[in-house]
């Protein structure tokens, strides 16, 4: 089967989805919940065959981990669990005004069919299939050559759960190989795949707009801030700081780069330093924060090249600057943030709320971690990608974000004049 | 001046623009009006020079036309006026909850940078800017060659309205040549230009879909049908036909086809040819109306071809068809229409719902005619494009579709588990 046939049937089963009722594609989440826990040893044999040929293949430890379901599947029906309970966006009406003699409504539709092209984590063939059930969407999966055989068997349960409540099995598939041509052809099947979701590096995300007729969501590159307000409670602000920056820093939404007012670096910076050093954390230091240091005996630090504040870790990596003012701060961020995840802590609320007003990224923050963009955890259920583009949808996208509307407007056989 | 110069200035003006004040933003408009009013005679003599080159070039007289300003500024002046009567979206704050500690609320942003490509119609220059300043965004315009004079004094004369109320000049620009090469660089500055609104035809879509790394949102052509249900009050109907079909024929939200229930066809069909007849209209007839206007002598008709159904007439040309259900009516619908404006003529509440439900275009009527497709009519002022994709806006787009939104998160120090 070509990709081109598996997209016509994606299109032709878009027409059933958009009618079927919230009942009906809870059911179908239900049943994939079913077929999971019975199916859970399959799953999970095929999963390990997966990681033993990339343990084969040398791949290092941190993307064996990634690719691994082994102790996750719990977590991820739980998740879509979550997504039965979340109220079904399709159909909701919004914007209802009545106009010269007509009454006129937004109503919630789906988009059509999903392009989804993505590497390891087999929890996002789940995640996304989910998602795109009940915002009555089909999707098309292009998983990591990596993860083909879980990905083949949670897709092949995830059909039988749709045919068992008598909704199409082209709902959600899954392109069969890994062959890289195949992104290619189906990055212009604009006739029949409404939109294309990359989730990966940057270099994933550059392929897919250059070479896409096909809109394409872009996001997921996260060089995120935290800037400390002379007037912050450090006592307070140092645990965001471990968190956003430790508690996983191979992710998105990690912190990069610490931007610190020059009224408290002499007291907060060395505290700075000797805590997350005691965690791992290695430093990027401006010359001032590195006066600072060195005047305290840190040693896990260099000096900050310039490409450094342009630069997303992914790893126990901290840049320090200190800025004399809440204004050289905002312009720091404006012209290093890749519009991802970016805070201020502070308690001088004047102070949040031009930072709110002037930083422009998808998550703004005032005294939380930068951890906290994420489907989940801002009450999605889930998330498809975070979106770093301000077009259609920008930050973690769930339910609601994964459909269009279109405007009904009725009439007492109504003329324009 | 380079066009990437002109975008990487547009760019640096949207921190400006961003943070203008409704207040600030509603002057500039008020500022273009007075300067508008002011500047009448030399608009209309740049207008007059372009209108004499377009006739001594053999233009057709639809097309001048529509590169005539001469008589229409006050109706410009009056849309700009409903525009600054209209809410800021700019700071509005909706979807706010409390989650987990966390205060979470999404707030509008302009989208940034906009690149307009279009034809012709010089009005297009002042609804757009004014749309563009009103959501806080930056504009860069490229205009037909035929208005190029027209465009250039517009331009300048919003730019000093701008400036005389200490607002960039950069906010809305004109790419100084109609030469196509710039078009091409255009589309590829997505470092800078945030979205590409094209407004012209099918090819000018199609080339911009096809060439951009920006995201284009594209739309405005319309294959728009009615259907005359069975139990349509047919008395009423007939106005509703008139209008969609003869008020405005070169449109894209111009009636296309007319799909008539076979139970009403005998009596309705003759009705709607000699009336729609008198009116200059000529018909393209499937072969069961084609039967009736042989019995009625109708005169104006051919047989419909197959390739009628999925043509945009934007002339005083309609295609009739008989069909034996709702769902026939449908059907044919969601195979040959472009997704823009399509309704229903109908007493029976059931069978508009159904119609509403299933029939997926920008705007679905019931009981009014197409021609209401329009930011004007539908409350937005004026409108930047019709959009008939389904990403990001769909339907005419105002101040609000050219909004993108950030995420606004505040806690007390709030970090992950």
């Amino acid at each position: 089967m070509t990709i081109e046939e598996m997209a016509k049937d994606a299109k032709k089963a878009t027409y059933g989805m958009a009618r079927a009722s919230s009942t009906q594609k809870n059911a179908a989440l239900a049943a994939i919940i079913a077929h999971l826990k019975k199916e859970q040893a399959s799953i999970l044999y095929a999963n390990q065959e997966d990681i033993t040929q990339a343990q084969s293949a040398g791949l290092d430890h941190a993307m064996i981990d990634r690719l691994s379901l082994q102790g996750r599947l719990e977590a991820i029906l739980a998740d879509i669990e979550k997504i039965i309970d979340l109220p079904d966006p399709i159909g909701e009406c919004f914007e209802r005004v009545e106009h010269d003699h007509l009454t006129i409504t937004k109503c919630r539709t789906p988009l059509g069919v999903l392009g989804i092209i993505y590497e390891s984590r087999p929890n996002v063939t789940l995640d996304i299939s989910a998602l795109a059930i009940k915002s009555g969407n089909c999707a098309i999966l292009r998983g990591g050559s990596e993860t083909l055989r879980t990905n083949q068997v949670l897709v092949h349960l995830i059909q039988e759960a749709l045919t068992s409540v008598h909704l199409p099995a082209q709902v959600i598939q899954l392109v069969p190989t890994t062959d890289r041509t195949e992104v290619h052809k189906m990055l212009h099947l604009h006739e029949y795949i409404d939109l294309i979701i990359p989730r990966g590096g940057a270099a994933l995300h550059r392929f897919c707009r250059e070479n896409s007729s096909i809109p394409v969501i872009t996001g997921g590159i996260g060089i995120c801030h935290l800037f400390v307000d002379e007037s912050a409670d450090l006592a307070k602000a140092l645990p965001v700081i471990i968190n956003a920056k430790t508690q996983r820093p191979t992710v998105c939404n990690a912190l990069d780069t610490l931007l610190v007012h020059e009224k408290i670096a002499a007291t907060f910076i060395p505290t700075v330093l000797q805590t997350l050093q005691a965690k791992g954390v290695s430093f990027r230091l401006d010359p001032k924060s590195l006066e600072i240091a060195r005047s305290h005996q840190a040693t896990q630090w260099t000096a900050a090249q310039p490409q450094d504040w342009d630069t997303e870790w992914l790893s126990l990596i901290l840049g320090i600057k200190v800025v004399s003012s809440l204004e050289e701060a905002i312009q720091h961020i404006i012209q290093h943030s890749t519009g991802h995840s970016d805070g201020i802590l502070t308690q001088n609320q004047k102070h949040a709320d031009t930072f709110i007003a002037e930083v422009d990224s998808a998550a703004v923050y005032v005294n939380a971690s930068t951890r906290f963009t994420d489907g989940g955890q801002l009450g999605l259920g889930a998330e498809v990608a975070i979106s770093t583009q301000k077009l259609h949808a920008r930050g973690p996208m769930g339910l609601r974000e994964l459909t269009s509307y279109k405007w009904v407007i009725q009439g007492d056989y109504a003329i324009r004049n």
